[in-house]
């Protein structure tokens, strides 16, 4: 931690910092320069309460932190790249791993149809939402634990492993029962109390970015998973939200080898919300593969003019079979393979 | 709702549109431009499911809703303003509510004493978080019920009524029956199945923007609420993210005279974590007024450099003096009164 | 300046940063700490050139400046608040100084009229477009040097001084030898051309803030000003682009006091480009004054619904006139006067 | 364009607005809904001025623009793909472009050098920079003609062609006479008098998003350079301002296929800038492959490490050559070829 004092700042004040800092249990390096004094702190500064403490004295100019808040999830931490199974399918590897299904479960009818095109299409695992967050409350809320049954018959029917969102701490129960991967949607980042939830179960955990998240800040909902005691999390960019309106969202693809570098967990793109577009769906798929994310979960549905929601954003079966016969084809370049 | 065709849609293409149109509900009046054909339905278009499936048709441009998607909240169909009582306190009308206290709650000996700093200045309700929502899952995460405990102590000795955060919905009860008024925080704005439960209590509800929420779906998220059968909803201001790095968040100022131009709602204001700086805490709380807000929350601490979150945001008790004091001046000016 | 190097950098490789540094013409301090090595290093690192080199090597995690980029426009070289005149008006003192007229000069009924009704209300400095950047080609581009000459005529009927924006650095020369401010517009606060031209004419400068320009940009293009010898720059809020789309841009109110924080020259606020809706440009143009502006400047146009720009921000006279009413009284209060 | 009455618009209102709309040359069309009324108009909506005037109204809630406004830059006027031909290379086209070199041009061997090892990876057209926009006036500026000179060197040497970036009207002739493209850099992307005057030049532009521009700003920006009679205009994504601070900017992937599906225009990818960071330079530039970019522009220096200006996003040789048979794996994929 570095704290910057003020121009101008006293020798007491200067003396009485340094106390401070002692007092907070860090080892001070007062450097006197030519317009300032900096006092360089020897110690583990990711809790940020304290430096609050001492940025809010009235000749403090900055506190800097020096180390990353976060560690379970930390590259600097963990060397190795971690590998996270859902049923059969590893992710974090070479393996390339593609979810796929419509946004939310329908009917019977709809989720087995779906289950068996993303399985013919080559993809591992299936998507669909029974508990939906909506922004409207007159809009269609989800099946709820209705669905998650239909998601389970698609998964007997296909042998396809499943992911499903969980928005609320008292569903985590229910919902791990079901599901082979429990999703946290972007507006439930910051839902601590989830986090901590879901930290407890013995499922793989897909933590999606919230829409004006930092990467810091994913890092540190990852860590909340993780100091539960549930390491398997599978990060996933999905768009952040800028000014540009053309988009549903602005799809930052430079946070996946970002994320690489930063943190051991496994890394995959949405470029169905990244985009909320059909059109650019498949372009930025590709991208991901470029990068080097380790996965995509797309919204395919079998008839998206008759979704009940994201409609505009789903593949076509046969879109989707262009996007996977197209990521196969970077696969390869990439010595990876699905 | 208005579609818009694509430039060279086909007779055919239009002819499916308009059924679709019908089929939905809608009556369509199609009207032919040098251009592009648009293609004008009567109806109510606030389910924006439905014009997704529109949206998601090949031949088709852009969907456009004209009715705003909250009904509840909406000054178009309340023309009359709500006022919202907590204890004694009215929010909404010519009173100007201030409500303030520490960040976190620490102790009993600290929310006393700033239960009776705030009383003195002449705030009218306390402030204090019992449950915190903090990005580390290191830092301090508040006392809970003991927390709610000691708040309750405060009110008995000042007679303040006071608001705390409830961040799960497990806990809506139980926090329920200790606070005069729900805080629903910025992280948890989009968190669905909190606001449905906030919606069935009897408490009335602090509800505060996401940090990257537009005014539209903060009125939604009330509108959650008030779907429920709880119309005591408050909203509140506290600062927006962009790229600006100089102050914690941007303080929307003009967010307060719009909120109060689209809905019938008090609207108050937080300078605190709109700027996240001691220093310019004073000046925003100033324009609050200005603006014509309907009162503030503000972060008050004993003893600003021992909190153990939030201090450097956090006015000492004789700035809170002053804050009132320069309030005071102004609200004379507008004809209102603490 | 403080170069931090990655977890795992080898003595070898600090030491070759510590030659680095040296060779930089800093004197380095190297402080070891648990997990990481930072290196603090003393001299004058605004040259951000240099600090960039440092962060290319491979080994260095960051490298933070200490001190702020710019010198001239800091309040930590120059404690005194500067006093800018504009003909007989002072800008920055106790005088609060109101800039007003329309969008564009469109003849010279209009901009006469638009003097007379200005200064009738009581403000200082009429304000009018000749050279008008557009974002499309097609709309009204101004009347150019003509306009200029309605403007002095305005001058020269009512006595007020007048401010017009410069868009290119041909022009400045003939701009300032009608105009008695010269304004660089949002769009142009880094066209550093140009701001190198205005800062070698003896006229002052009125700097719009970019819509997404950091209060530390703005600042450095004050500096770039002021390098060239014009140090009668005042500053200007004007609104920053967020992701809210209600409002034109986001009035980020709390830059107001923040930049007399961080620099010794004057800031005003223009509410109607900050918000583009007429309906609340007064309420903010109230806030400009609750947070210590020292001017706003404000489009007024005699009869809106015919003007050919910014049409819908601009204020008819009565409401021009309630808004001067309106602020007169928070002036008496804030020891100012118009 | 759609004219959105206010609920409660009185019969008067509505013809009022009915012959407002007729004055300026639009056929009404008047709808009535069940809640409001829309007066849907037919004609050219694309100069915006005219759709503020009736914003003014007070009785008018919204105007709704249905045309895009740009026209020359539109695929919707244009269906086949503008091919740009910048001395024998040919971008737009099914050749991939790479345009590389240093940051800035600082020294003969430096660019010489530089052209060298491009040429020698693949690349075909050489960048460097002679007048740089610098946010610090005590930035290095640039060798200004002289770095003319030594392109033109670099360009005789290895026969590659050369674009260089031009700030400020008076100097397009020069740089226009040396170069054989002329960059607008972000922050001249609304530097209209700029605009207008590469406009009326028979060099093709390389025109680059502004930092906090949406996709149709772009498009009307292109829209003034192709309005003056230039017409091989080139479009560059280099990132966008968001609140994510690991990088220097956000890269909008997406905006590729975007503005393919919006414009005729070749579309290109500087990834250097849209990230800022060296290690994410290769997979950003791959997957601008990836999304059907034309070409590249990217930032590579012989020694990163004594570069004058943007070396800790400068790519070493090795890394470029890297990049380059990386990207040559992608295109022969996508039918492409350097």
């Amino acid at each position: 931690m570095i704290v910057v004092l003020k121009v101008g700042a006293t020798e007491a004040q200067q003396k009485h910092v340094i106390a401070k800092v002692k007092e907070l249990g860090f080892k001070p390096h007062p450097i006197v320069g030519a317009e300032r004094t900096v006092i360089a702190c020897i110690g583990d500064d990711r809790d940020k309460a304290q430096l609050q403490t001492l940025g809010s004295l009235s000749y403090v100019d900055s506190v800097m932190p020096i180390l990353k808040p976060y560690k379970l999830a930390s590259k600097e931490t963990t060397k190795e790249r971690t590998v996270v199974k859902v049923g059969n399918v590893a992710i974090g590897g070479s393996q390339f791993v593609v979810m796929a299904g419509p946004c939310s479960v329908e009917s019977r009818a709809q989720i087995i149809k779906s289950a068996e095109i993303v399985k013919a299409a080559g993809a591992q695992i299936l998507r669909g939402g029974a508990f939906k967050p909506r922004s409207s409350p007159y809009s269609f809320q989800g099946l709820e634990e209705e669905g998650l049954r239909l998601l389970a018959a698609a998964r007997e029917r296909t042998g396809l492993p499943f992911v499903t969102e969980v928005v609320t701490p008292s569903d985590v129960a229910m919902v791990a029962d079901y599901a082979d991967m429990l999703q946290i949607g972007a507006r439930n980042m910051q839902n601590f109390a989830l986090l901590k939830e879901v930290g407890r179960v013995r499922k793989p955990i897909l933590l999606k970015r919230g829409m004006s998240s930092t990467l810091k800040e994913l890092l540190m909902s990852a860590e909340y998973v993780m100091s539960q005691g549930n390491y398997d999390v599978v990060l996933c960019e999905r768009g952040i939200r800028t000014f540009e309106e053309y988009t549903r969202n602005t799809c930052d693809i430079s946070a996946i080898p970002a994320l690489k570098e930063l943190s051991h967990l496994p890394v995959i793109l949405d470029p169905s919300h990244a985009t909320g577009l059909r059109s650019l769906v498949i372009p930025v798929a590709k991208a991901g593969v470029a990068v080097g994310a380790h996965g995509l979960i797309v919204e395919m549905h079998p008839k998206p003019e008759e979704a009940v929601s994201d409609g505009a954003q789903s593949l076509t079966p046969p879109q989707f079979d262009k996007m996977m016969s197209e990521i196969k084809k970077y696969l390869v370049i990439e010595g990876k393979h699905l």
